[in-house]
């Protein structure tokens, strides 16, 4: 949690950065009540909705808690805050990817609506604006009635185009419409992505954790992954990346920059100006996979690395399916000067991606409807994992580690004594709760002793039983002795 | 054109064969009238419906000529009919794939709305039911309002995969809805499908000429192809292809049985079974490309390959594109044996399928429409091929030979004197006609003297003014000297 503000934050960032000094200074004490919304309102001369905001991030970060009908009042220090995850800082050769079996077998839970849903990544449908979306879907078809009568252009629907590049412009990294090819999902933008600046042999530098798709990707490729570690704070480590471009002929870095897939790690803007200056040098494609990039809890922090990019080299990968709809299927590549390429590829491979939903996605952002969505989801989504992160905190093993993350809804949780964690993964589907093993975000098997926890069910009493089921079965897992 | 009909076919086929025969042999002249619907219908106690039917057809196949309030009379044979063309019956070796660059070329017309349509095979949107797709839309996102907010199965959309399982009962061959794996149109079915039988360095076997996308997915994967010639008549060679089989070690043959592209043959039931017995014996995987199956003028040869599979070696994939919507980009495959593995492979590569399409296909299923509808849309495009194959006949020089297809909307038209047919398609191309080269339906470069013209857009001045100028460019190119 970053706890100073600066000048350019919004006014509820700095708001919340002020009460945070004084309680962390002792001068506002556990148990003191907070200036109603209404009194700071009047003397700060600020809106509601800035206090409200200010509040909210205050109760996410732990420090105030709310009081039905009552107020905020300064919160205890949590009893046990667990630590986080520690992070390797070796160099490893490149290894060809073999994952693809377990992913396989984890990916089962896709469609299994009875598990509970701490497996695969997506929020909850009573976070998405799902009758609002129903909406933009007749709107596109009464605007657009002949939206599926051709295939239309390979690169998608100049509609959904011309937002995106709007909403590009707007976080710092402009371009034009045409600069843009939308992608059947997030999935098909990182497949192109990949194909369109590696070969069968080549070796692509990923981030360690990584999003198990990257590595697919690769392996279906077969091109070798060499893996660098990724800190939850701060995001891949760029020197250790340095000197493994320098090592291994890197044909691409594979990074999320903002909104880690599992760590969470949001990296700062001089970070991502870092890594893109790094990669440029070395004349290496980066791609950057954004597709939590919304879900940033401080938006500040929302710029991409392409918005630093001078040379065409970074390949901007989206997707809807975490913000919007995961059945919707729409995402995008903003190649840069692969731009061509990845459209020829998708020209021979996936081909057209499906009208209506980019066409009801282009509506929604068009009727301003999303950008207010998206941010009021930030807020919901950092309190919601806030609370996971909080119950997690009692439950597990002592000795257990596991990440703050500064955006999205998942948790990268270390068990403690080398418990292994593909095996929390299959007693915990058992008992009918889904979560991932940590060997899958790596191409080399290693986080054995990690799973991740996804947070995206509003927190309900079903979810407190399952949260205590799960620090059940791990604190088991601890105990046993090592095989 | 099938001059017999059997008593197993529908009454019309019957009632149109008893015509032709009478015009064959003599006994109705150019000129005659036949009789009026009416009085065919007391006189043979059959349905206005057969009656129409069966005149329908013997005018599409230039038998009779329609007068406006006046009625049916036998048709002046055409002054010229070019013949089909020549099949080669040689062996091959397998090739390595190497046309991407050419096909990425090419599919730039996909979206290109200017260009005269003869290029990309779809239909003409007048002739598909927008309105009532959108209706469907309406209706399913009405039913299931949370269509998109989770990812759903891997597998598809259930109320899509019982309305398919339904169909694939109707048309011979059984299976259940969880046989079945819904796809990202035709070409994520053919992928995967493709991935699912063979790896880098095997040899599928084709047909010559075959689907050029086939041929992009070998590519893609890096495997090589063998290329078996088929007839315009009765498709794959069966006796090359078990030679080559022998040969080779084939990991899986891919056919078009009903409605090649580029051919337009329908292989009979006897041969579809015969292919599917050939590589059983072989026990090599047989993937059914059906995408235009569906467009067969004479439905009793609706029946595919997969309907005769008793190992679950055959892999039948089908498609909504050709059909319903192009823009909807919803297929399937019905995968046998192999259907675990397509299922991981989906998973691992193109991921869930955008849920709204499929179910607004279902609902378009399960409500009757579809079913009447292709009926209707059958005898439309037959009429219409065969309109263009007429003006053909008249406009292309001597020599030139072109196929008579049993279904679908392609033509495939082969250049006398060896004339160029990528030349044919640049200088169309230059007078904005879009047609598509016969190189790119070759792994080894083959049919560059041929032109694929699709026949998707209604007849019409602006389609014969094109037809005229296409014609034009041949006779130019047919009179210059070879290089």
């Amino acid at each position: 949690m970053r706890l100073l503000a600066r000048n350019s934050d919004p006014l509820y960032v700095r708001l919340a950065a002020e009460f945070r000094r004084q309680i962390d200074g002792g001068v506002l004490r556990a148990g003191d009540k907070l200036p109603s919304i209404r009194a700071l309102k009047r003397g700060r001369r600020v809106s509601t909705a800035t206090v409200t905001e200010a509040y909210l991030r205050l109760e996410r970060d732990g420090y105030v808690r709310a009081q039905d009908r009552s107020g905020f009042y300064v919160a205890q220090p949590p009893a046990r805050t667990l630590p986080e995850p520690h992070v390797p800082n070796a160099l490893v050769p490149p290894v060809p990817v073999g994952i693809s079996e377990l992913v396989a077998e984890v990916l089962q839970q896709t469609g299994d609506a009875k598990l509970v849903p701490f497996g695969v990544s997506t929020l909850s449908s009573s976070l998405l604006p799902t009758a609002r979306l129903n909406r933009a879907f007749r709107r596109a078809a009464t605007r657009w009635p002949l939206h599926s009568a051709t295939y239309g252009s390979i690169r998608g629907h100049m509609p959904l185009r011309r937002q995106l590049a709007r909403r590009a412009l707007m976080s710092g990294s402009a371009c034009d419409p045409d600069d843009i090819i939308v992608t059947s999902g997030g999935m098909d933008a990182l497949n192109l992505a990949l194909r369109a600046v590696a070969a069968p042999g080549d070796v692509v530098a990923v981030e360690s954790p990584t999003y198990f798709g990257v590595l697919n990707v690769l392996e279906g490729l077969g091109v070798r992954a060499v893996e660098v570690p990724a800190d939850p704070r701060s995001g891949i480590d760029l020197a250790l990346l340095d000197r493994t471009i320098r090592r291994h002929r890197v044909k691409a870095v594979v990074v999320m920059t903002t909104c880690h897939n599992p760590l969470g790690s949001v990296m700062s803007d001089a970070a991502k100006a870092e890594l893109v200056a790094l990669t440029a040098r070395h004349d290496t494609a980066l791609i950057e996979d954004g597709v939590y990039a919304e879900l940033v809890y401080d938006e500040t922090y929302r710029r991409p690395a392409k918005a630093f990019d001078r040379k065409g080299l970074v390949l901007f990968c989206g997707s809807f399916s975490k913000v919007l709809a995961p059945g919707l299927r729409v995402g995008w590549v903003e190649a840069g000067r692969f731009r061509d390429r990845v459209e020829a590829l998708k020209g021979l491979t996936s081909f057209v991606t499906a009208a209506l939903p980019q066409l009801a996605v282009a509506e929604l952002i068009e009727s301003g409807f999303y950008d207010r969505y998206v941010k009021r989801l930030r807020i919901r989504v950092a309190d919601q994992t806030s609370r996971y992160i909080q119950a997690f905190s009692t439950v597990f093993p002592s000795g257990t580690r596991m990440t703050r993350p500064a955006g999205g809804n998942l948790v990268w949780v270390q068990l403690p004594n080398g418990a292994d964690g593909s095996l929390l993964y299959r007693r915990a589907r058992e008992q009918g709760i889904g979560i991932f093993p940590g060997e899958i975000f790596s191409a080399g098997a290693k986080h054995r002793e990690f799973v991740r926890v996804s947070c995206g069910a509003p927190w309900s009493p079903a979810i407190e039983r399952a949260v205590a089921a799960l620090g059940r079965l791990s604190c088991e897992l601890a105990r046993e002795p090592r095989t």
